[in-house]
């Protein structure tokens, strides 16, 4: 298949999940030419409802297109999924969630088996694609010419943002980012449990909760300029020691309202121990060494 | 002493730390005259200096005005301090850190003692004080018609924001709004920590991960949806068991990566066993009635 009659190049879509169905959706919405598999028929019946060509077989989505893009349960169904397709001259873009040691691995597998490969990680859940301005986006890492041929296409269901040649990094930031993220949950689910037994209005609270992280949130620029610059006291207005101090309310306060201190200890231990050791009159940066040993 | 010129209540500030010092200079800028006293004298010659009045005693600050603030060490020191003052017939205002059941315990204090106070939590650096639009504010519990008398003053240094008559929920509110930051910060340093080795600028990642953090913590208002109404499964959009998947990957990535898993293990295990308890077509919700034993 070739660029159809809009210059829209066509796209395989491999996997069809709630990821790879809306994926699959945005790009036919977009005018694209879209052929779909799917390890369990039943899943493609909607897709070739609104226009897509279905293949009986993942060699033949593969086959159908240049451009194919895995949407799979995981790093090992895409070996598993592929293993009798012929990858020569094919792009492949892998959207199926993984580490960045897979990722590494999956590019120099389907680099033997002749063909390229963009790695992706999506920042969005699938009611956010195909929606403009939805704010989600998908990391890309690999072969920047890789990654500048299919831009306008990978623009189509999300925002398209490139982050490194190595292949590991579009997995890694997304990593990163959901691991932050969890850790802003885990606080929040603290926060609200410490005032689920007081009369306090839940909505009324998460106001306050979520304007107060989205003041906090650009800190993170703050902990990246100590670690740049190496210089962890100059012009600190919180220190470890008063952090360290403020923990303990933190934690009386858990104890007060009967709820576990567990979300909390282990970072507070870890911001005790490094005062122990002398840090007192740094601002926290140092947690990220003592976490990458 | 009685209101001045313009109208403006004097105030005493009792405790002269960073925080106390910003306060004090907050009032005197704005035009209000200001007593102050520290358990360190020479830690009033900066603000002697700047027009305010130093009383010799804790207790001459207090007989000095109606209007009394408390920026002291901690809850213990508050009692020390005011031992041998005379507190009938004034109006404390205490921003000294302690926890929901320390401001209630010191309320109880302040009434038999003939006077009445408002607990605070401050949500601001000293940095913060006194500038307009700094995003700082505090938060303030007890008598509505205490706030609502001294609410002008009060709003001079930083935003006033009140949460309640219950003493206790100043320092609740300020409490967990610092224990969700704390689980921000965790998660912000454990992402740092995955990208520390490779070849990833901190400055250009923490713009990433701020924006990220901005655009997930108004999740926070789902949570409290979910908590007003008890259902935690209509329009679930990513369950419990595709969370505690997803943990599986952040887990092995921060492995490879040689990043210590202990800041983010104990949120992962609890939602692996609240979906060993049948929950996995929840949202992460019942997190909270975890934690609130």
């Amino acid at each position: 298949m070739t660029d159809n009659a809009f210059g829209k190049p066509p796209v395989s879509v491999l996997g069809l999940g709630a990821m790879g169905t809306a994926l699959a959706r945005a790009w036919l919405a977009a005018g694209h030419e879209v052929t779909v598999w799917n390890r369990t028929p039943a899943r493609t019946e909607p897709l070739a409802a609104a226009g897509a060509r279905v293949a009986a077989t993942a060699a033949g989505a593969v086959a159908a297109n240049e451009l194919v893009v895995l949407c799979l349960l995981d790093d090992a169904s895409v070996g598993e999924v592929l293993a009798d397709a012929d990858l020569t001259g094919k792009d492949l873009v892998n959207l199926t969630t993984g580490t960045p040691g897979d990722a590494r691995a999956r590019a120099e597998w389907a680099r033997r088996r002749g063909a390229r490969l963009l790695d992706g990680g999506i920042m969005a859940v699938p009611p956010m694609i195909g929606v403009p301005d939805s704010g989600g986006y998908v990391l890309y890492s690999g072969p920047r010419a890789l990654f500048d041929t299919h831009r306008d296409t990978l623009a189509v269901p999300s925002g398209a943002r490139y982050v490194g040649e190595d292949p590991g990094f579009a997995a890694l930031h997304d990593v990163a980012l959901l691991s932050a993220m969890t850790g802003m949950f885990a606080g929040v689910h603290h926060a609200f449990a410490l005032i689920r037994k007081e009369d306090i209005a839940p909505g009324k609270f998460a106001g306050l909760l979520a304007d107060w992280l989205v003041a906090m949130a650009p800190m993170a620029h703050t902990t990246a300029e100590r670690l740049e610059s190496g210089d962890r006291t100059t012009g600190v207005v919180s220190n470890l020691a008063m952090m360290v101090t403020g923990n303990a309310t933190l934690l009386r306060t858990a104890d007060e309202q009967g709820v576990s201190t567990e979300l909390l200890t282990p970072y507070t231990e870890l911001m005790a121990r490094h005062l122990e050791d002398g840090h007192g009159e740094e601002d926290g940066s140092g947690m990220v060494d003592l976490l990458a040993r």
